[in-house]
């Protein structure tokens, strides 16, 4: 049997679980949000999809105790509306988010859960530096979603602009899921091409493109308020490929020894949570990036040492 | 190719589109909506779900002259915030959406679309019908989901009740797609045996029981303002019957000759629309509420084109 | 993880491992048979499939050990060529597949396994029956596919006759699977309604499509010499549904405690296997049949036990 | 609509037809074989498989003309049985497929039929070019399934010989779908890393690796006889492009304009067929090898117009 619990039912955790009920991955949901009435309208919700699947997705709400057997659990809760002003308000997100994964890991941990702990919230790496240490399971149980979003509108964005289908295009946008990541362009191929070589001709303006990757995401936010589908495709493939043990490298949050934080690497994922970090070779100057984008993070981890209350 | 036009991106017609996108169902989608921000954020974030599939949607937005070619439109344009104080403003509903409707079928027309029309909007039933005179497209290529929907609601109510899977229930709601709605008890069986056998023993209070069938939808709208995957689920199903040419029965709103109106009505479905309406020999009774339900369809008509200046 | 063994890579053990693996459902499949460069070769063959999907399953062959933490194994292990002559052989196929079973039952219980054993080789319901003998597991634990193949057969035969979907039929097809089982007709409904008053005008000879319905197997074996694709999606039905633990009624070959014997009887599916037989109020006419059924089965099970050396 | 094509119901055939109709993929299929037994028999077995899908796909069989309309004609008819004696008589099959392609070609195209050709029979390079010229249809709307396969099972031989999964290895075989086909080491990374780099410290014997590629067709010919489900998925991939206008680089057999024959290259797929071919930049020595594959394949054509009565 498949288990798997998503705390947090926001349209990232919804979105989350309509995709685990229709492709039929999950044999049993846990729900869980502080919002009991919301809890138990997308559990209905989602029963009601059900009647044309070969698959039933057993859905359970409101009980951390029931994690206990979990295989995955998917920490999704957060407080989006916070952008709602169209600002940046990242460090505010950090305390909304830090003080829900303080009350939540004890819970999640009271129940003996001992599976894999899929963080999804944001700010993604931060977030899952501290819910690894809250929660005490070992690093490689520990992991957030990262850069893998980030890299599939990487593709998506490299796509559209060479008019092939994105999965012509691999390679990495790494570091933080946030402002200071960068996409990793020594290991970006074009239907095995470098991409150097393939837009040697064009005059590109490489900034520029990475600007466009980056901004994805808020172009999505100022249109609807939050981002959702996206989010829930690159969680479901991390799902996919711990169940199916798949031993596939993808750019998450994982544990990363240097720099004793978690961030945005090359990771091979299994069924027993991270494998090893990838070496991909970066740049001089890719490198300096992440290590930039890890002190970053760095920063914010003090700030939330700092700022809250012990 | 499949070719499918969505009109209108709230959370309803979002979900569908990610349901068409996820299952591969739709080489195109066309999304339409009045809010420009909208459809650029859902057509991003639809995008970025792409990348692990092995299926590709091209997505195009906010233009009418594609939908010429298109196999299907879903017309998925309303405004649920008129719900948000908690009461059931369906008449607000109805001038809103049939407004909408007055707007939009003469853009659709104007392509050249001659495809099927399947209205998702509330109130089903008067906004199907009405969409049917404002686009002049023959009965058959216009209908709505219905009482479909409702008719999965059933499914699991029962299914819960009689800790069953829903594949065990068989039968339909019908009538209007609001609170006139009945379930045919008559069509009824679980594992293939009439209800009325399987509960004798129980002392079942049915009216009880369909109440709660009734009441779902407001119980998911009450917890989350809205429902959004369970319809998504019910057009999908219907979508698929279309493009499948499947020749199935399902409880759609399809024009009833008698009445001279769309109602929920178990309706053979397949590629060309709908091919016939399927008897289900229902009781007097039940023929009767399916009546009283189709005056009530035809009071909210006639009050339409009373309000309404023309 | 869902890990399935299937014993037995002929035409049906091979098409049930290709489903279990196109649809992502096992995580890991055991397969064995006395025939290791064709376990291989179906093993490399699958591999090869898996390049384009989301989801990964892990291929370990010839392995007995391997099944001890199955959730299902799979028995399809039998000799169609028996057929080849055209005859109807069963008595040579039920010598064939009974010492296939007594030879494997003990390598599969030594590894340890405590999961569901299902069937799928003929003659199913004598088979199914020796096999829950010979490994002494639990009657819950172990049945066969039996009439599920043969109702869909009667779904496909009623909807084409009809020109409705095979959705739109409902019912079971009963007893042995072979040629003393019989079309319940009256668990039959046509979008609800029985078949009886569907098909009142018609002056239909029931005899004749009843017959149609049965040979239909007889038509495909003589074509390709075998059949697996209807066989193989009854399997994988019965798998999703223990997977998924669906408490889904399906006319499988199960335990009737009053003829002491497995035979097809609609019966509720879970995770731990079966749960109960579904008391579908057959006619007295039906009933007899039934036993009719379940005699001839004993007879097949004597005859097992008097012709093979102990 | 989606409409395909299939000619040929061998074990190839079969299996692509299979995975059509449980993926969906086709609303309707029209299957053509020699063998009118064969046929019905597959038909009435693909249907009974239909059961518990979301999804119909009506059968059609032994009606050229039926081919006017369709988006896809999949030619899968050969002779796998000139294999049984453990031999490799390419010559032999070139003879048997060249000679039904002769026979077949006229009947498809009298149908009216200019959708896409796609050719999966062997030797897959010479037959694709001799039914272009038979068929008079456009380049682009004629090719072979080529060193897709071989690609795939170079993912696979790769991702077993470093334990990781095959999404983390890209590149390309290429050539011809034969033993003179080669394995484009320089356009092979590992989690986009050169293989070259990632192999560095190995000592790996890459002749002994391209040769294991080479030789897992016949590992699964000599082991089950003809080799079904890897090829199905290859030719389901390409289906999925077309349909989907994916703008995706595969590896098939497409016309090469400097050599005059169709050949495996990495060619951009999309709805009306091929695109453009896809410039991959191969070493000098791979170029050769490419120009090597290009001869033989002549030869074969050579030897094909010079044996056969015209």
């Amino acid at each position: 049997m498949r288990k798997i619990g998503i705390i947090g039912l926001g349209h990232v955790g919804a979105a989350v679980a309509y995709t685990l009920v229709t492709k039929g991955i999950a044999d049993e949901l846990v729900l869980i949000d502080q919002n009991e009435a919301v809890v138990l309208a997308e559990k209905l919700d989602l029963e009601d999809t059900q009647a044309g699947l070969a698959t039933h997705t057993h859905i359970i709400t409101q009980d951390y105790w029931q994690l206990r057997d979990a295989d995955i659990v998917i920490m999704a809760a957060g407080d989006i509306s916070i952008f709602s002003d169209g600002k940046n308000n990242r460090q505010a997100e950090l305390r909304i988010t830090s003080q829900i994964a303080e009350e939540t890991a004890p819970k999640i941990m009271a129940s003996g859960f001992n599976g894999i702990l899929l963080d999804i919230t944001n700010p993604c790496d931060v977030v899952t530096t501290y819910l690894q240490r809250l929660t005490g399971l070992p690093q490689q149980q520990v992991f957030g979603t990262g850069t893998l979003l980030d890299t599939m509108r990487m593709q998506r964005t490299l796509a559209n602009e060479l008019h092939v289908s994105l999965q012509d295009i691999q390679g990495y946008n790494l570091g933080e899921h946030g402002e200071s990541q960068f996409t990793a362009w020594s290991t970006i191929t074009v239907a095995t091409r470098p991409i150097a070589e393939v837009l040697a001709q064009r005059n590109t303006d490489f900034t520029a493109l990475e600007k466009a990757i980056r901004t994805r995401a808020w172009q999505i936010i100022s249109g609807k308020g939050f981002t959702s589908y996206g989010i829930a495709a690159a969680a479901v493939t991390v799902v996919q490929a711990i169940f199916s043990d798949a031993h596939v490298t993808l750019p998450i949050s994982s544990w990363n020894s240097e720099h004793q934080l978690y961030i945005g690497q090359p990771t091979l994922i299994g069924r027993t949570g991270t494998l090893r970090v990838v070496d991909v070779a970066l740049t001089e100057q890719e490198q300096q990036k992440f290590n930039h984008s890890a002190t970053y993070i760095q920063q914010n981890l003090d700030s939330l040492v700092a700022n809250l209350p012990r």
